[in-house]
Order: structure tokens, then sequence, then C-alpha cells
């Protein structure tokens, strides 16, 4: 389905995710995806959950905004994973990823995706938040996920699309598409609206 | 990651669910697809909704279980969509595939799966509850899900992983595979202590 205000516009995500691409093509959009010259990724002190993926996602367009063109539309995201008030960021090695699996077991986080979507006239942001419980997981169970599945490229050490989440998550509260990356539901709302 | 007690034990799913087959393949188990003669699908009256998907796997396990050899471990499932005390299988056609989804619009809804774990001499049954939040929906926005989804092999006439499910699924409560037609995190944990 293709929005009459979107007609003769040129969407952009400027994400090097996998799953974000996925997620959008499968919502119907037609899109390319761009590089930002991002890089940094720091959160200021004192800055808050949600706003922080919010920050975050202005950030990358910010780094892109002086390519746009008068017809495109760029989208950009960033997810974040908070337990007990702890950001989680991607993992660094084995260690840090064993030990933020380990704080999520048995225990429920939340994760917040930040979007902006913006032309050269127009700039919206939003963000969506997701309660994800987490069974107890035993240790070999956690070395297992991290050794065959490497997930040294994922906010907080997890895909919930892959093994950990679909046998060790009993219950979320909010949009599943959101942990993916993309609170999808909610794009396709602002960009009919854009 | 292999079970100790499932050595030497060979899992049959007896489903025709593509969807089912890709999330057990994705929790990492190794099994076969088999077929059951089962096919009425009918709940008698009175029985309630979780007792009615449950009711519904053992029905098929039943109509597999003079098949089953020693060394195997049968599962079978069963999902019904729950809309108002009304009980939504699949639709017949175009009509019925409208009315439900107009049904569901705008509303939350439950979705129930019941599970039967089967050998020859052991049987677990058990199910899990998502609750499901659609925004509204438009006539032409269910309209192009169905002429281009074609969701007859659906309960509810809706998959949760579909467009319709990434642009108009709010939120959800409970867990996303339950939705999809496996809650694989129960399944894990019957199979570990089978």
């Amino acid at each position: 389905m293709i929005f009459d205000n979107l007609t003769n516009k040129t969407l952009l995500l400027a994400s090097q995710s996998p799953r974000r691409k996925q997620l959008l093509e499968e919502a119907g959009f037609t899109f390319i995806i761009v590089n930002t010259k991002f890089i940094e990724e720091t959160i200021p002190k004192g800055i808050i959950n949600a706003d922080a993926a919010v920050f975050l996602a202005e950030l990358k367009a910010n780094a892109y905004i002086s390519d746009l063109k008068a017809n495109e539309i760029l989208i950009t995201a960033d997810t974040i994973v908070c337990s007990e008030d702890t950001i989680l960021g991607k993992p660094n090695n084995y260690d840090d990823a064993f030990k933020m699996l380990k704080s999520l077991s048995g225990k429920t986080h939340s994760v917040i995706t930040g979007v902006n979507i913006r032309s050269v006239n127009q700039s919206i942001s939003f963000s969506d938040k997701t309660f994800v419980k987490f069974k107890k997981m035993t240790n070999q169970e956690i070395e297992y996920y991290i050794i065959n599945y490497k997930p040294y490229d994922k906010a907080g050490a997890y895909g919930i699309q892959e093994w950990i989440g679909l046998n060790f998550i009993e219950k979320i509260e909010g949009s599943y598409f959101n942990v993916m990356g993309l609170p999808v539901h909610l794009i396709y709302e602002h960009l009919k609206h854009f």
C-alpha cells in the first residue's frame, strides 16, 4: 500500500542493521539504504532513557542532513536496552556479553527504539518502549548462545528473533518489532501523514 | 543445545504449518514432520478457550498415537483466536476474512496455543495465552491485506509476522511466538525434563 503523500518521494533508511532493513521491507515500503557519517554513539549524562534513543536517532539524521535532497525522506533509528537504570550497549567481547545476559536472566528489562523521520523542511521524532521478561538461564545456556550466535552487534547482547529469544523470553509487553529494532506500526502512521 | 534426555530420541512435529516448522527449527531442535489423519477441528460446546486449544492438540496426537514408536516423541499444537468470547477459526472466504479482521480492528483479543508432547508412556499438555491489540484499520487496509496475503490458512485471518502485524499491531502482552503458533519457551522447558 503506497500512501498518496509519498508519491514522487524517495524513502531513505540510514541503518546498517539487516533487521531494520527486513522489517521496513516486510512492512511494504520501498526504500534505499544510505550511510551516515555518524560513528560515536555517546549519550550525554543526565539524559533519560526514551530521550536517549531519540537523541541518538536525531544525531544519526544530523550526520546525513547536508546530503538530503528535496524529494527525499530520511528514516534513522536507535535501539537501547535498559536494565535497572543501566543502558546496555553492544558488548565489546565475550565477557561483556556474558555479564549483560547474566544481568538480564530471570528479570524484566525494557527496550526503547527512538526514530527520526526527516525531510528538508520537516522532522518528527518519537519512541516506543517494550518490556521484555527473560526466564532464568544457566551459565551453560548463556555460553552456548554467545559462542554460536556472536551477538556483538546487538544492544544488550541478544536478538529476540534468535535461539535465545525463542527459548528464553517468557513474555513481552509492547511491540515485538520495536525490540527487533523498528516500531513499524508508528512509522506507518507517521509516514501516512508526513 | 541438545538435551541429554533426548539422546537416541526422535522428535516428531505433526503440523502442516510452515510457521511451526520454522519456529521449532530456529529454537534449535532437530525433528521430522509427520502427518496425522486428524481432519475435523470441532470444539465441543461448553469447553472454555484454553481447554479448547489443548483439546484440539490432544485430538491431533490421538490421531497419530498408533504409529508412535518407542523412541519417538510427538509434538502437536493448535492455535485459536478469541475475540469477545467468540473463537475465530480459519476464514472460509473473502467475506469471512473481512468480517473477522473488522471485528479485531481497534480492539484487544487473545491468542491461545495448546500443545501436547507425547511418547508411548508419557503425555504432557499445556497452553499459553497472549493478548494482542490491533490499531484501527480502514476497510481499504483490510481489503489490501486479504487480497495480497490471502490469510485463509490462519485462525483469525491474520499472520502477526506479515504486513498487517507489522503495521497494525500496537502491542502484545505475552509470547510473540505463541501468536505465530508455538510457545517455544514452554516446549523448551518441557522437553528438557521430558
